[in-house]
């Protein structure tokens, strides 16, 4: 069974993560980005669609023309684990062209 | 200038949807759908997006797993238009393996 981060791990992981806020009432991290318009930004999508179908970790998320919001946490148990890290570096390793939004 | 749908053109073209409902306080359409699995979902997203990109009339949508949430809306009309009801006419007859959600 996959465990929640504990505050160490969290304290260890967390700093290496470009631009992702703890959410508010949620155990769960956020990231907003902007792209260039939506032919990039659905681009990005499907890559991390990809990564999520061979992880069969898949993300929350929310899109409009260049923007894409991104939600991650474990549904299984409940909060933040390692699975969720894993998919922020991959998310961060192909956002370097993408804005904050 | 594209123009919002009149009274007359929401009565004779909402009936033809399948599954749309008018949002509360914004003028804009809503479906929501579940597919069997994210493989699904997200292919039926991309099927949009090619149809987005070539109609240069792009949704706003929420994605987790096999849950799709479409909102259309035109954003310079400030509402609903024809542009509105093709692209939820291209979606519906995309989304026949789909159930409501």
């Amino acid at each position: 069974m996959i465990h929640k981060l504990t505050s160490e791990e969290r304290a260890s992981q967390f700093p290496q993560l470009d631009g992702w806020q703890a959410m508010a009432g949620r155990d769960a991290i956020q990231r907003k980005l902007r792209f260039a318009d939506f032919n990039e930004a659905f681009g990005f999508m499907t890559r991390v669609a990809i990564k999520a179908q061979e992880m069969d970790h898949h993300p929350e998320w929310f899109n409009v023309y260049n923007r894409v919001e991104i939600t991650l946490s474990t549904h299984e148990a409940g909060g933040i684990t390692e699975r969720d890290i894993l998919m922020a570096k991959f998310i961060d390793s192909i956002a370097k062209g993408a804005q904050p939004d």
